[in-house]
């Protein structure tokens, strides 16, 4: 095993079940996830050493993959026991409190060509980082977004549910939106319709109804998103999937976005005019609590099983 | 300079400029050509050792890059003189008569995110390889296309005329055609008109007028299909761009495909239905004939050049 440092990337790297310093993680430029961005990926992150919702996310992994007739060549199991060795040898080196990780499975290499069937055998990358401390402020005031011309890829011709190597959709809209000063895009699919911004789930609130857009409008079903769906129901909350269209984004009383790093994260300003009264809502802020209450369970039940 | 040598991949690489031999040709994992496909490329090809429309492929490069937002760090001069470089090691340690040159630039590693702005510098990568024989039974009998069900990324979303690292869209078109034993797919745009194929520009003929579709339908403008269009103007030809349906291309009296790998090649079969007379019709092989009479006065000036 080469000597284990975390280097400028601050990182450690598990390639194909093997451990390495970043600087040494490499992968050939003649793997498909290189040349065509074929290749699949999940992050998650640990509450206290934990990975949260990590059968979810491997679950949502296998979904990708099968939306890119890809079957993985590892069993979940090794994976998992993969992250376990990479999150002890991580936690050697790092006194991070929290850990961020990403899985990234790509169709490999073999002779350059379009056809999957050239792949010689998939690759298996594990990246291991110390998770930044949320920033108090965004949750305290809200981030602001803009609505981009930038279309969400249709599922005709590439579903955004499959989380994919293809992403310059989405860097394109998230430059677009960071070069008018705002934190994220919303983007919008081809009938108008809102869908999520570059990597999280948007929702509104109208009245008292919770309201996020469905997968069918084409997006990622994100697992922050389903958990709060599930949470919302079993609290008997007026929570549904339904599309709306950017004025009725702008007209909400209420806009908050979730993703596994930011949870659920106050949305106050669209297009550079306030949402409600400008400052996080308490249905917003009800949903965090809760989705924290949640999510405390969850690593509290996962521990006690240790 | 590491010891070169072709090894299992039959290629040479250079690397920022430098030449290095397949196996240690690696990009690290952090770049973000390969976490996102964040990059744009070219695939041009020699006669007579010399790169066909050289200029011409690296001004589309630099158009592929614009399209993402991304200025080269290198120049063209600078490249031009890498492949020199690179060519000329080549045919130190190859026979090949032809060879293959892909050109890609990536945006670079830095932290991890979507924002373009994170990276910290550009990567160039020359692949260089033999250009295998041309099939001769393809241009003598023609291939057969299938209609596919996976749409071409629309404009919107991210436009095809972009040549950038993300291919998964043409990787599913493709292997849904494969797996119907076509040799190639015909992707359709959201409104239903033919695009392209997933790597080739596709022409049809009716009565006496040859049509391929405009790059406004969503597609790659080609460089075989621009001098194609310029030859046939040239020669007085009815030659244009225009849009048609699915049904127009399977009634057509003659289709092919172009590519600069390709040339001019004839397409006999769509969907399981013959095209025309079920051979390769006589102003497809025209056309492939004006086209080899332009490449070949391209070439002899460009020799009588050096």
């Amino acid at each position: 095993m080469p000597q284990l440092s975390l280097g400028n990337q601050n990182s450690l790297v598990s390639i194909n079940g093997n451990l390495t310093p970043p600087e040494e993680a490499m992968v050939s430029i003649f793997d498909r996830g290189f040349l065509y961005g074929d290749s699949v990926y999940e992050v998650t992150l640990t509450y206290e050493g934990i990975p949260f919702l990590l059968d979810e996310h491997l679950e949502r992994l296998w979904h990708s993959a099968a939306g890119i007739a890809m079957t993985p060549t590892w069993s979940k199991d090794e994976i998992k026991k993969f992250i376990s060795e990479g999150l002890e040898a991580f936690s050697k080196l790092s006194d991070a409190k929290r850990q961020y990780i990403r899985v990234i499975i790509t169709r490999g290499g073999g002779e350059i060509g379009l056809d999957p069937s050239l792949s010689n055998g998939q690759n298996l990358f594990i990246i291991f980082r110390p998770l930044p401390e949320p920033i108090k402020e965004y949750y305290e005031k809200g981030v602001d977004l803009v609505v981009t011309e930038v279309i969400r890829t249709p599922k005709k011709a590439m579903d955004p549910n499959v989380k994919s190597g293809n992403y310059l959709n989405n860097v394109m809209a998230i430059k677009q939106a960071r070069e008018k000063g705002a934190y994220d895009a919303v983007m919008l699919n081809d009938k108008g319709f809102v869908t999520e911004s570059t990597t999280a789930n948007i929702w509104i609130v109208l009245g008292e109804t919770i309201i996020t857009p469905p997968i069918e409008a084409g997006l990622l079903g994100g697992l922050t998103r389903r958990t709060l769906l599930q949470i919302g129901m079993d609290k008997g909350l007026k929570i549904k999937e339904q599309n709306f269209s950017p004025e009725t984004l702008t007209s909400a009383s209420e806009v908050f976005i979730t993703s596994s790093t930011r949870e659920v994260l106050p949305v106050t300003r669209i297009n550079g005019e306030l949402i409600g009264s400008g400052s996080p809502g308490p249905i917003t802020k009800k949903l965090h609590q809760l989705y924290k209450e949640f999510r405390d369970q969850y690593i509290k039940t996962a521990q006690s099983k240790l």
